[in-house]
């Protein structure tokens, strides 16, 4: 059986995601083993059939169990609502899979745990959603602040704010509840910022956060009732990381106008980096040197300088786009379960950027500082 | 034999990105008939194998020839050197196929002339790679325009800029031959620009340019002579429209800094778009309208609300690339193909973009105003 | 006795400010009593005479007890370092003497506290140098947010970044003793950030904060011996506000490549409002409204629609610069003391302002969330 | 009689800014010889009585005639409607007055060529007010190019565009008659482009134009009829330079939502130059320099290191304004008149700019290449 055979849940946004990127991930990047689109599963059986045919998956399922212990099967891919990914994660694990699954791995720490734990006593190979973090732009970033281009970094600041739920007539939906949803604008979104700033940053040692739900209740959509909502739609944090930095992070899902309004700043001692995901293939950078009348914010457009856009494109400033992200991930995860070197993040990874997320909402509720790692599951 | 069968020429910067697009595009677009990779054809052999190993092609060939006659193949996909696109192309025709070839189609308005005619003849199907034009950003312009968004357009001004040929110590290559590489800067760029125009604004009557070679010879790269680079480095044309506007366009093969500045801004007796290739996922529109105070520019990130966008993301903001551009030019390829609706442009209405550029050639050449549609071939 | 009869103290960076305001004022404004150039402060002596000369003042001298007991001084204007503020302005203020002090106020809030309780007690009139709250494209938002332009106001983020600071080599100043200088980032910027966050949003009532000296010793100017910055460089809080809102607030003077980075935005129910000073004629706008396909943020460019712009220059977009705005602010006060309508802020009103900056102090000091009225001075 | 007199003609948009420049020239620049507020004209007497107390001159007069002849008035500013500076301006020369002229010098060419040369013989000292040349920003572009920071300049675009006249429902006014308002948008925007293109470029030998009179009609303000609007909306121009380069220049009075866009791009065989006058203290640098994978476009923030910006402010990036423009212009003008260097540009200067335009409208009637030097009066 040629490739490596993926078994995708979910047909969503992320679903589809998956299914492109798997689907391009080899052609793109040359040094990635085939993928085999073996397995799709959705609900129900005939939504399956049609999506696997529109995807290309050679077959298809309405039962997640079936697919996790499909012999065919190498890769588990979880796009499925998240209060589902606890116990997809932890079958595919025992079934000796290998788990792709989106982010936020769990709904709680105590959940994120769990899997990282079960992932890592199974030996199986695991990777979570970030995608942000495989842009070009960001690991052109990375490679800079590495390299000393803006000296030690001292500052990070850092947004990602959409507007999703920003309307406040918009009805009360599962999103609303802490049992279904997990957290609100920390879970979809925090994570995200998070992931950056580890890979720009390293760890956060400590923070203080505010939460507020912005809008408390919303209408059923019968217009029935008010139902509270539970989960924050902003959080902010003062946080402190391992190398002596400082900064913030804040998250906002009812931030008008914003549509993946996932920015950053890292202020280092002799320059500093600004990244906006609205302008994804764009990087500024300022650097003190030369003569001062000539300093400014420089815009680096990304291109084949920065790899490894060049495998999507060999001439610059012709822009990837987010399913682009994807593609990166796929072939990352393919090239180490085909077995090439480690892809990151894996569940344990993955976990820290989670901690964090949780920490806030601990801070928040609690009034002080808290520790990053001393987080209770 | 299930599907409609790609026989794609060449795997450069263009072939790379047909291969990715005939790959993706019914899992992207959905009611798209399924196309099979079926034949790919480069030099060596070799290298033919891996490439269609690598994209997922059933077979390789060396020889265009036989891939224009193969009966698997449907779609003939010419990404080759301009120089070989006109033989290729009646090849193609002449076996029946229908073709979908970079542009520009021809060296020479002669060339392009005689495709779109041999193509009539045939009767068979074609499009030309304009891929920009399928932006949903653009698509949106031109439905604002059509609605009256900003009244009736009165003025045009676009630019085509790279900067590819803008280093002076790069060498003398096939580039900068007539006989190779038919005109300079405005076949490299100025036909996209061309195509965006008839989009907005509908068809050039007549229009008065110049050109420039700013490095009028570049060295061999063994260093041994200069030699003559024979077509322009940059060129620029005050037009008139059909519809009673005015307007100018340019292109420049040797503007530093500009990746693909392809940008355009229409001016209405009501407002006012702007775009920006390089930053494709935004339109920029002024309207006229409401207190005075509030009017300024809008920036209007692309979202579902853009049409075909949600197919690739159902998240506004979320970011188009390049390569999702060819696979919605792919896919509207394969739905006429197919049986579905004509897709655009193909030889007769690219033709019409291509007789604008060497209106301009001509016009520089001759010091005066020139007509569009009397262009000797 | 024809004018108001200026008295200024100091010919920096401010002094020269308050000298061109005072002189422009009326020509600009119409409506503002004229002022008389009457007395400048400087040392030496020869200096003060060049410099008045220079501005226009009528007499000079070096003693600034002489010109705060000058019987032709109407109005003591303060731009001396700030250690030197509370003394004058309370000798100014004994003699009966309206007051422009520049900002901070106080190096202390004790300093504040006393300053304001002094002017209330011998009821002359007075302003402090927050010039950037007088900024047209700034009044508009608040004219925008109290019409309910972006709805209920929810959230507020700002930041106040300059770089003078950033190079870890500049040498040990005065600027780094707190008994010299006070606050760092936050006296000399916060403060205008704070001054901002008020007119938009009203009150604070607490906050968290965190602060970072990131150059922690610097040397000396003969480089016998590094000496330790007893000021922070960086500041961050996360605020409460008394409608309910949160925020945060960041000040930061180690900000490489930003020279006047005063940015803020406010999130509201139905909109979103964004400024940044070193674009200072802009202001971008949000709003839910009219089809979405058409949504997004309005660079909305100052002009005659946002008074008082046309005072300046009746054609919109032509740029007011930061010296235009302390002339807003002279020909308030000047209005104020001619017997018109109050200007802002006083005193008192700027003491609120410098409460937030040392609520933030003694915060990041603490460790806990700190009421910003609980200060003690 | 200390100082240099100034009679000022004119309180409106451009009288105003020459009140408040020369008011300001000396407190701000320092090294200039003080200008005394002699004699302001303006009809009726009083309002001529009230703007010369609002801007601080000593005396003022309904009579342009009496004013020019004024044995106290050294310089004569002009800044009437474009139809009486001819008749003014000579006038004032005749009566051995300095010149400070607002722009266009005359409504045609033949007007500006009988100012040149009447000053030119007098003798006298003459300005024109091409402020915007006076920026630093300018000044630094002029210097860099100078200093080969781009190489050679090898294309230049331009733009100038406002909106005043983009409403179709304007009513019908003397701007729209030759005879009264000469040229359109050349005589009120393009003008200035020129005189930017050639600090930047040099002077221009030749060019092709196209010109449309967008609303060729406008209602009377009492709606009785409609009348023709003679001069043009919109100029277009391909353009060769001295230098060797070419280029385009446009203008137009009818671009919605453009407000102060005089905007330009110098193309370089190292690197390119960009400017927009919407943000006026910025300038846009991309140096072929380096490491490729960190080029980019530089945001450099005009400040102390952009002479004479340090003037108005010694901090970086704190903003001048349009008015601060006009305070150069008088500076350098009555640094001239005092004794000190020659300003520019003087008549003669100035009528190498405003050849430019009338060639362009020449070129645009004609249908042909002109030659600027041949223009006929």
């Amino acid at each position: 059986m040629d490739g490596i055979g993926i078994g995708l849940i979910g047909t969503g946004f992320m679903g589809k995601a998956h299914a492109l990127a798997y689907r391009a991930a080899r052609a793109v990047l040359g040094d990635v083993p085939p993928a085999r689109l073996e397995l799709l599963c959705e609900v129900p059986a005939d939504k399956a059939r049609a999506m696997a045919d529109q995807f290309g998956f050679a077959r298809s399922t309405d039962d997640w169990r079936a697919l996790v212990n499909d012999p065919k099967v190498d890769i588990v891919s979880i796009t499925t609502p998240n209060r589902l990914h606890k116990e997809i994660a932890l079958a595919a694990i025992a079934a000796g899979k290998h788990v792709h699954c989106e982010k936020p791995m769990g709904m709680t720490l105590a959940e994120a745990k769990e899997m990282a734990a079960a992932a890592a006593a199974a030996g199986v190979k695991t990777i979570v959603g970030y995608n942000y973090i495989k842009n070009p732009a960001f690991q052109h970033a990375c490679r800079l602040i590495r390299d000393g281009a803006i000296g030690r970094p001292i500052h990070f600041r850092g947004w990602v704010d959409e507007d999703y739920q920003a309307d406040p007539n918009l009805p009360w939906t599962w999103r609303a509840r802490l049992e279904e949803a997990g957290l609100g604008a920390l879970g979809d979104l925090g994570c995200h910022l998070v992931s950056m700033a580890y890979g720009l940053m390293g760890p956060i040692e400590s923070l203080i956060a505010d939460m507020q739900t912005v809008h408390e209740t919303r209408a059923l959509p019968d217009g029935s009732e008010r139902k509270k909502v539970e989960n924050e739609d902003v959080a902010t944090a003062l946080v402190r990381f391992a190398n002596g930095a400082q900064g913030s992070l804040a998250a906002s899902r009812t931030a008008w106008g914003r549509k993946s309004k996932l920015a950053w700043e890292v202020h280092g001692t002799k320059g500093m980096l600004v990244f906006d995901q609205e302008r994804m293939n764009e990087l500024h950078l300022y650097q003190n040197e030369g003569e001062r009348a000539l300093q400014g914010f420089k815009t680096i457009l990304t291109g084949p300088d920065h790899p490894p856009y060049g495998l999507f494109c060999p001439a610059p400033g012709h822009q990837l786009g987010f399913n682009d992200l994807k593609v990166l991930e796929a072939g990352a995860f393919l090239r180490w379960v085909g077995g090439g070197g480690k892809s990151s993040p894996d569940f344990s990874e993955a976990l820290e950027f989670e901690k964090v997320i949780h920490a806030m909402a601990a801070s928040a509720r609690e009034g002080r500082r808290v520790s990053v790692q001393d987080q209770a599951g």
